[in-house]
């Protein structure tokens, strides 16, 4: 058995044009940017996403409308991450209604679980989906990590099909996929900082789950290929090119918004989707978009 | 002008029997309990409240439950704090139309906003609100605090009561104090953790929003009624059993959550409501029951 | 038995006029401006006083020199942190031997012990002691808080005298009051962030190690004396005029650094001492010795 | 020019019979020991060799020790971190007048600098050194990192010679590798963490500093030079090896110290050096002896 999601899967950012409305046209020219980069996937809802900031109204509205415009071309997750429980198994239903391939679960974010609750909530949650999970590790927002109990306890879970790790620990993610080789080879192991997308695949990972793939998605995919057949050579030209990317795009303004604000900024330059924010964020300001102009020439991005 | 709120505006638990089914007849014993101690308002839907872990049918149905079983007596604030600004403001209304005096919000908790984002959150968010707004500073659980700037500006809008601080930092909560004494005579400070109770009414606020007063509602009451008057031989002696309190209730069992488990715990071995926790909590097993049964005969609490 | 020390003992600076030379001038001015100030001991060498920065040559220096200075007017007691033992332990004998009354130890504060390695650190460490110890607790510093199992041991230690707590938690410094309450009478509750030294005393503890008494030593030693008459009204008007203090003083210049570089530029600009301070630390540039200044005559400290 | 440190450079623990007291037999057996498994150099005195617990004479001794028994083979690297600059500028000339060929520092420690301020300690701290300087960023114990200015400064210094990084962050010490790459081809890229060993070499850099090394140093030998021939099934296999026996070996006992004690406890077990540990740390216990003396049956160390 091979793992299901392989490759780069780019956790979609939600184009907007007002605080509660989709910028359909945008989503459109998205996508199918992405599709024509050559990923595998797409990972709507996530943090890049900004799904937690969204309406639950627009957030159906985003999956079925993603769904729609791949058309099963390649697979759409959806992301459930919720403080409650019930929410997050009603938005399940939902998505897997609209389309959905898998979804995407971190940890419940207000209260800080411990690792047996942390477990029992998955336990609960894991009936009500309809279609495979998979985990998200996002120790820096939910104030947890799914440590190993946990991650043994879903090896043992037919439906739970993967891990994407955002915690930024390499050493973490080498050891979940130790404990997972000998009982799921067919667990997909996925890394959200593009940073370490190179490491990740020639250490036996299989893709990224990078925003920047979201802008420059051929790059990624150029890097995940060169680890792939193990051409260290290119792998190392390819992920210093990646590092440029992230730290050039991702340093204008300040706090964690930045990344978000900086990818929303570059495609409305470029002509693909609006740069509205859903609060508590707002698009970046006249003096930072020159900047993130002056990096798309930088780096050839059209 | 003096302060709206004042006086011991408990942080009600919600009693449940499952997942998303309130104990109605448990709600109504709380509530009266609590009033018959000589509570000045309630606050449903706080983090004692477990609000981010129901479901918004459930949040609706508590809002409208309190407000029938108070009729009027004392005011009802609900909680409406979110990760999304869209179901903030849906939430406030319906709060505000099921019969809640004010509503309660924290800072959007998934994305860490900075302080500018944070004023920014706020002034979409007030024109929103059909009724008046409390700020309810929790940092340890949304990631930011709301400082000084933030609060200068909070003190402009009219719409804006006062602040309720659970940091556990009593120097921030006396500094925000200081500055809302020229500009706002009429914003009420109320402390949540009870350990600081007394020293915030001694040094000038208004009252405390504190997890023990659900379970022995006169002990706070008596503790703000001898700060008030200056009683400091009695507010020594009051404060000293409340933190007796705390430190034997909320220490059985680990993690935050121990606080909201040992009180529903001691609600339901009083016979008052159902000590269900919405995940990812669950109720404690039979060893910490026991434990909690043995402070209530120590305490006197029945 | 009655606590051996009580009322405000500031932390005292360390006046230097270059990396390894004392102020010597300058150490008596601030020596005598204190005393005259009312104060009732002095804290040598501790987080205020620079001492991890300082050589061990100099530290002795200090102690000699300040020792001789008070000439047994009021006592000394001497910081001997350490992240080594055995310094530690050396250290208090030179320190005792030029007459420190006590000495003053927080935890360890490279690796961050767990609790118990803390309590045998002590245990190893009190037999090596000539003087007594007090404990000065400062996790924000040391990575680690005295919790309550080692202040439990270290109340059955008779050479161990109490307990400075700069964690600016007064939840904990109230609970650790309550666990001594029956066993020693004679321990000294002292409180560090002088934002709390009005609520420390109103609820039984016995005085401040406050930075700003270095520099206005009747305001602090005013305000404990009203706390102590349990005349509420000056301890409201006292208070407030500490946290404007602080407030003003140690905002200027941003990081953990700017209380001591504050409390060192308004000496200078008084004309007691010099405000070299040792790396990694550097004085106050002009713009903000000009806020100082200008702090100095709002506050009217001459 | 090359990189002057490569390779596996063992950061070596400190043999102690008592609180002050080398164990000199053992000391010689441990270098030996790692000598023979291949390594290129040898680094005294770091956090794995507790340099902040020990006394400055014992320091001293173990420096001039550990250059008569290495007598020229290898390089001896010697920790000078501290948290004063006069105590760190006075121990690099002591250790570079008994052999040491270049000296390591991580920032001051207790309190926390900033970066203008970690910077200008460095400069002042440079000229004093005899010897060559290499940096060591270690967060999680001194409270900050080498940020990207100070880097930057630093590779103008020709007197620093190298980074090596224990943050576990490897995007961190990929983009100081970018930062270096045109200017500095003589600096050494060394890593802490050996999790991290295979992809720092196979992306560039030039070594390890790795605890597990001083135990087994021709698995680590063996897995750096694989990376370096770009062996990657090899790279992946001995990878492997090294998590899991830093898993077994490092998570006997809680607390930091796990890491240290595992190792000096495996040595113990194999007759190498005493297992004394220095305060505030103490050697296993029996139950935890056991589990250490299983780790080394299972990974066939002797």
């Amino acid at each position: 058995m091979t793992p299901l999601y392989t490759g780069i899967i780019p956790p979609m950012i939600t184009p907007l044009t007002d605080r509660d409305t989709l910028d359909l046209d945008g989503l459109e020219k998205v996508i199918e940017r992405m599709i024509a980069g050559g990923i595998t996937g797409i990972f709507a809802l996530g943090t890049t996403g900004e799904a937690p900031s969204l309406s639950y109204r627009l957030r159906r509205e985003l999956v079925d409308r993603t769904c729609k415009i791949v058309d099963g071309r390649i697979p759409v997750l959806a992301g459930i991450t919720d403080t409650s429980l019930v929410e997050s198994a009603n938005f399940a239903k939902d998505a897997a209604e609209l389309g959905a391939s898998a979804v995407v679960t971190s940890a419940p974010f207000y209260f800080p679980a411990g690792q047996p609750e942390l477990r029992e909530y998955l336990e609960q949650l894991l009936p009500e989906l309809p279609v495979p999970l998979m985990l998200y590790n996002m120790p820096a927002l939910t104030k947890i990590s799914f440590q190993k109990d946990v991650v043994n306890w879903a090896l043992d879970q037919e439906k739970i099909v993967g891990l994407k790790d955002s915690s930024g620990d390499f050493t973490y993610l080498k050891r979940m996929m130790r404990l997972a080789a000998p009982k799921r080879p067919d667990w997909s192991f996925l890394v959200g900082p593009e940073e370490l997308l190179a490491e990740t695949v020639l250490m036996g990972g299989h893709g990224g789950v990078n925003g920047g793939a979201i802008l420059h998605p051929r790059l990624y995919v150029d890097l995940y290929e060169a680890a792939m057949a193990k051409n260290l050579e290119e792998v190392r030209r390819l992920s210093d090119q990646v590092l440029a990317l992230s730290g050039d795009f991702y340093s204008v303004g300040q706090h964690g918004s930045a990344i978000i604000k900086g990818i929303k900024c570059a495609l409305s330059l470029l002509g693909v989707c609006d740069d509205f924010m859903a609060a508590p964020f707002h698009r970046f300001h006249e003096s930072e978009r020159t900047l993130i102009a002056r990096h798309l020439e930088t780096h050839g991005i059209r």
